[in-house]
């Protein structure tokens, strides 16, 4: 009746197997590993990794090797990211276990049954989803058990401060440091671009970090990258801070709310976007980088995420409350998503979209420049010294005045400018109008279908142009959209998506492709 | 503005990567390889392989390879079971695209907002599910889907002849073919080895196929291994059903309702079990297998699968309507799981108890007896020939006159006798009695937590052995039970267990380890 202990175990010697498997922490043993065996492991065990020199373990899912120039018997590999997470060189020994099934999966059990989460429930969540004890399919889980019987908003505020608790947080030591979020679900919705430049020509402090794509076309860190560098250190950020008041970057690199690009990496291949997590995900990264005043927009139409003005009132309300809980001062501004916004769809796009926004140039997309400068109005009124209402004249007097344009140019010079030209995709194809009429609607969905299709945002040149928006005439054989693409394979996917599913409704005669 | 076709796309050189993952379709690409950056891939992308002579497809998910020693920028690597699935040899030419989104994929979706499906969306699902269409996050989300907003009856149906209609049916030419089934939850209740020889003795055709254990230490097909080979093809089970009116074997092998294996390959290590899920996979199984004529098995108790008599009644509903609906003769008996049946929780163990019971050894385990008598009599009184209330007394009269015992052995010869020992883990540990009294209760889940992590059912001889039951009296240092296991992390982690979660109760004391 013996009681061995567990640090008896063989060791193994560490090996980096060159496999990305994305998100996914995978370890490597083969099968006539004499641990393999003889500690009862299997394919998609969960196994700790524990380096000699203590630390803290490292979990992955096991699988299997029958080839010793990938793995051999006394090596344990390990895929990319999990060797980069262990942080120890090849050769190194380790030692491993089975994996004690992560404490918090009994939470997502409630949670499939229909219970309300508290606060230490959540964070038990996200602690054990940022130290890589969730599978996919248990973040999956997690997921659609939040989706589907919803989350009450006490619990949205639990997930909330749950995902801040478990990650860093920036203190810009300002007492206003102001922010935006689109909700998404629009194409070509890049207000940000310029919201930033006018509300930082202001004066005010707007460190902007946005997140990639992550089911649209382009998200604004895709579009900005265009422009310039967006992926900068900490005490990079602060430089670029303390001169221009602002910058425009990506999010990802900082250990903000890291729960939520973990949950996200599962939410993009399910195409899952549930209203609790999407508030706690927005609020939670606005919160841990630092934003003490925040602005959201929610898009409204029949294509858009939010499909009529209730469920919009609703999902303010739990902004609101979340928001209000956490010590953020949090305005909610509902839009017209009746169609995509400006012409562009795609990071160059896009860009070419916003700068001629910001040049004054005439042919500027007119409902992109009205709905930038109403928002950074709004944003404007955060500062005690500007009275109600008179935010969208300033913005309007910084835009036309060439101040936002020189801001621009200002940040761009401070994040690193990209030098790339803008070139559109080399494959094009013109989707024309098949019958004369008024343009009485524009899909959001299949707009931005077809521009991901097309190898947005991976291709920045590729996407949509929409030559006609709602309201305006066209004439059979007239162009309604231009498809841009780089690759054959993207491009015939694209096109035949605009065949299958019309993006356009003209009035009086039905679908047109 | 060209329209090329899909089929320029450049080939690749299929190779095989030895690496087993599993239950998951994994593909490698180099990262350097052409068509990888070119046509937009990206680690987690799905992709559809392609064979230059034609055939279907295959789905995999992308993991890029940095090292040219797994998988060479000019080759397509395959993980062991996708490359057993496309069938051609190394080297071979195919060419790779974009996986189109599975169809039913918008079902699951409707699912987890809460909407019922009809048939043709279950039959999409499982039929994208056996196709490998699936990558395990979207299964996991069907699962969740289905057991938070709960599956309606006729749900469980379309499920049910959804799964039954995606695989193969055997039919075994008789009016009259007679199965069973625990829907599981109680260590130890191993009624079904005892009742096929008892049944097939009394002369009716029972082709029982089992499976392994999913949450539990043992299942059938991981017992009767212990006796003999529960492998087979088709056609030997028709000489072995020829011959002797029975077998007890794996029921892994055949294509029957092959969604389920999938599913359950998911549902395992999310610990998920659905009564719908539960009811459409028993069921599934049973009919494709054949049968005529089952009875189902409901164990109620505190730490059962099912807690209450309202619940295993609704269950019981549900199990009838979906029965009567697929033209099986189908009867419930709600059985008593209030502690473990028999002595042994683990493959060896339980052995040892079913075959004292067939011996008649006065130190049999009475309860195995009496629940094994009662359901064989039951399935006996389906013989249009037998008074209702008499097959009790026939399946007695069969297992006293040795007449199941030789039924038992004739089996196991024309399985293939497994001639390995009988040898427990040679691991032991006796859990003693820390206080006198009576003991209360035992605990199902905490018997058979303990016994996995022993190394039941991997392991054999790994397991429990109850020394006391419910009612026994106990001294202080008693053995409650042994732990037997044949590996060092598992014996610890076992101990550990039972040290941290006691499963007996003892009258008066409270919880003793």
């Amino acid at each position: 009746m013996t009681n061995q202990n567990l640090t008896d175990m063989p060791s193994l010697n560490l090996r980096r197997v060159a496999i990305d498997t994305y998100k996914e922490n995978v370890a490597y043993l083969h099968r006539d590993c004499p641990i393999y065996r003889s500690e009862g492991f299997q394919a998609l065990s969960k196994i700790e990794i524990h380096k000699v020199s203590n630390g803290a373990p490292v979990i992955a899912v096991l699988n299997v090797v029958d080839d010793e120039n990938i793995t051999a018997p006394d090596q344990l590999g390990l895929c990319e990211q999990v060797y980069d997470q262990l942080g120890v060189p090849e050769g190194t020994e380790v030692s491993i276990c089975h994996a004690t099934p992560a404490e918090s999966l009994k939470s997502v059990h409630s949670k499939i049954a229909g219970e309300r989460l508290n606060y230490q429930e959540y964070l038990g969540i996200t602690q054990d989803i940022v130290n890589n004890r969730y599978s996919k399919i248990e973040i999956a889980a997690f997921l659609v058990g939040c989706a589907e019987s919803g989350m009450e908003r006490e619990e949205v505020l639990n997930l909330t401060r749950a995902m801040v608790d478990t990650g860093d947080r920036l203190n810009w030591g300002e007492f206003l440091v102001s922010d935006k979020h689109c909700i998404g679900g629009i194409p070509g919705n890049r207000t940000t671009m310029l919201i930033v430049p006018i509300v930082s020509a202001h004066g005010m402090l707007m460190p902007k970090t946005s997140s990639r794509a992550i089911t649209s076309p382009a998200g604004t860190a895709d579009t900005m990258e265009v422009l310039a560098c967006v992926d900068h250190s900490p005490e990079r950020l602060r430089e670029i801070v303390q001169k221009e008041r602002a910058f425009l970057v990506w999010g990802g690199t900082a250990k903000l709310a890291p729960a939520d690009d973990i949950l996200i990496a599962v939410e993009r291949p399910l195409s899952m976007d549930s209203p609790g997590q999407l508030i706690a995900s927005i609020l939670a990264k606005k919160i841990a980088a630092g934003a003490t005043h925040l602005l959201i927009d929610i898009p409204v139409g029949d294509t858009a995420k939010i499909r009529n003005h209730t469920d919009a009132l609703k999902l303010r309300k739990i902004f609101e409350y979340v928001g209000e809980h956490m010590g953020l001062h949090l305005e909610v501004v509902i839009t017209d998503g009746s169609q995509p916004i400006g012409h562009g769809v795609g990071p160059i796009l896009e860009t070419m979209d916003v700068m001629k926004v910001l040049e004054n140039d005439p042919y500027a997309p007119l409902e992109l420049r009205e709905k930038a400068l109403m928002l950074a109005g709004r944003i404007i009124e955060f500062d005690p010294d500007v009275r109600g209402g008179q935010g969208y004249v300033i913005a309007r007097d910084i835009l036309e005045s060439g101040r936002a344009l020189t801001k621009m140019n200002a940040i761009m010079d401070a994040q690193g400018r990209n030098t790339d030209p803008l070139t559109l995709g080399k494959l094009q194809h013109n989707v024309v109008a098949t019958a004369k009429g008024t343009v009485k609607a524009i899909d959001n969905l299949k707009t931005a279908s077809i521009a991901r299709l097309a190898g947005a945002p991976m291709d920045k040149g590729a996407g949509v142009y929409l030559h006609k928006k709602v309201g305006d005439k066209v004439e059979i054989g007239e162009p309604l959209y231009t498809i841009y693409a780089e690759f054959n394979a993207d491009f015939n996917f694209a096109i035949q998506a605009s065949i299958k599913d019309p993006c356009y409704q003209i009035e009086g005669t039905g679908h047109v492709n």
